[in-house]
């Protein structure tokens, strides 16, 4: 097997013979190999992907550390599996079955003569071993990130008054898979105005507001892996209150980016930019945490949040992403996205943070 | 309560005291507002949309016959309803909890006093009333096949032996959201060469291969539903062979178009395609099912399969789509969405059939 696929083999609890992973994201983690659809039962000896005939092929030649095999009828396929190495129980990946999913499961891993185990513990397990990331992986976030900011350096020459949020949205994707990008990390955020007081706010078909912020929260997706940046920018005439919020999420910003290293725990982290924050008289206006893991998933542990006392460890990736949000006013947030490591931080971005006017 | 909350809250099961949905296309589909989360409960008097403050004003103004209840803590405002109403059941969307969401829900629940039916029923239930369309689901259909062949038109004046698979499918796509639609139907098809004998291939870095067929399986997204047509057209030259494929497709997918009416089973709509198409000597190259229901899924009930017994009705719409698929060579599909309707069908694609060289 597999170094990931035999460490994931030994941490399975006493109380499962096997683990069947369903979610595109632990399958491609596992064997590297993509697909649409895909089971990969892995067992205290053995992995098996399952696959259709579409992907038969590819998989064979692909898919690292596992026995793949072609599956007309799934039950049947795997009924053979479990009979064969005389598996008594299929722990199920519960953040991927659905509640049908799993029944349809249960009836064929039963009919095996095995159970099937539901919790969150295979998940758990599985997050634990994403955490830490390895080189390969950091490229491919890099890679992804330097394609955000390739795309966002094009489409902010596309700024007038003229395009619509909606738009932006569509030219900066319609840039970043030009330049090699499988898509984008999450629906990316091109807003501005008064908009930009809310933190999730959604790029409508309204064009920009002249002399406002345009917050730009955005990323791609590369070889399965996502960036996440957000930068804000005056379009038009910044006057003093835009300004002295923008500068003090900017501090807040370096102050949790320095809180950055190994051993250090995320509320440390979360606190170095809250702080500055609510002592700079924003109590109340930084309604979201200060950060999360990147990966495979594009939010996932560790959460740099007020509360967790999880520590940061060498090989991680967090953002780092205070904000400021005045109601029927305006909002700026400010976000890189970074490699832990022993003595602080490597920032994968590398778009400049001081206030650009447009 | 709103038409089709009701309907519904009359269909529920003796069993079931209430039905949860957190899935977006049934959210949308029984209130018509659009989030990235939410919950509707549906008693046997009242409907409950439970979203948080994101979307609290938005959901007040525009979600119909429900009662909007805005949550800090979902568990908390969930066990008041429950309480208030004297719940002792609550039936779970069974397609779109995952097994972890499940238990974290069961929970909630079950401290509220009320049990979990974990099943397939409700999504039974709400498959058989979203079969038939109303006129104003057909236009958001017609709509996004409007849009889907506009940007299929300007994309084919791209064609060149430059341009990759991958391209047309960015290209087509940015055309669809700059006509208006909220995005595509599914991972475009924009194959060539020996790859279109593979009825999901996937568009790649590859250049359009010279005198072979390119096959667009394309639909965008409008208003939550989708369009769905395939045309394969001759890039370069065509030889004998491939013209008689080509016109064997089309003459059996006009014989599937025609077997459609109110009263028509699905299984007789399959066979009056796939039987022209075995007929004609290409038994074994047309491996998937004539055609699939199309709504707020890209694929949903009726599926025209061949041993579907399940009846056309005035108001579903479905694809016809028949392939050969010759390995190692080539392949065509061609494929319109229709309404059925009470003496034959309403093709909502408009796209011409004959085979068009590029």
């Amino acid at each position: 097997m597999e170094a990931r696929l035999s460490t994931l083999s030994e941490l399975l609890p006493d109380k499962a013979d096997s683990a069947l992973i369903i979610s595109g994201e632990n399958r491609r983690y596992f064997t590297g190999f993509v697909s649409s659809l895909g089971y990969l039962l892995i067992t205290r000896k053995q992995a098996y992907l399952l696959v259709d005939f579409r992907y038969s092929e590819a998989a064979k030649k692909n898919a690292r550390g596992c026995e793949v095999v072609t599956f007309k009828k799934l039950s049947d396929s795997l009924r053979e599996i479990i009979q064969c190495e005389r598996l008594r129980s299929v722990m199920l990946e519960g953040s991927a079955f659905t509640l049908n999913e799993a029944a349809n499961m249960e009836q064929i891993i039963s009919s095996a003569g095995a159970a099937v185990i539901k919790s969150n513990e295979l998940d758990n397990l599985i997050a634990r071993m994403r955490i830490i990331k390895t080189a390969n992986e950091v490229e491919n976030i890099r890679t992804a990130q330097r394609i955000t900011e390739e795309a966002l350096s094009e489409t902010l020459k596309l700024i007038n008054d003229r395009i619509t949020e909606k738009d932006l949205a569509l030219e900066l994707e319609y840039r970043m898979r030009k330049k090699g990008a499988d898509g984008i990390s999450f629906d990316l955020i091109t807003i501005s105005g008064k908009k930009t007081s809310m933190p999730h706010g959604v790029p409508g078909d309204e064009k920009l507001t002249p002399n406002s912020f345009i917050t730009f929260d955005i990323g791609a997706l590369y070889k399965g892996y996502h960036s996440d940046m957000t930068r804000t920018f005056a379009y038009g005439k910044t006057d003093d209150k835009k300004k002295r919020v923008y500068n003090t999420v900017l501090q807040a910003q370096r102050l949790g980016l320095e809180a950055v290293r190994d051993g250090a725990t995320c509320h440390a982290v979360d606190a170095a930019a809250r702080d500055y924050i609510y002592a700079a008289g924003f109590e109340g206006m930084f309604g979201h945490s200060t950060g999360h893991g990147v990966g495979l998933e594009i939010h996932e542990m560790p959460f740099v949040t007020p509360n967790n006392n999880y520590i940061l460890r060498s090989g991680m990736v967090v953002t780092v992403e205070p904000g400021i949000y005045i109601p029927n006013e305006f909002g700026v947030r400010i976000e890189d996205t970074v490699v832990v490591s022993g003595n602080g931080y490597i920032n994968l971005a590398t778009f400049p943070k001081e206030l650009i006017e447009l």
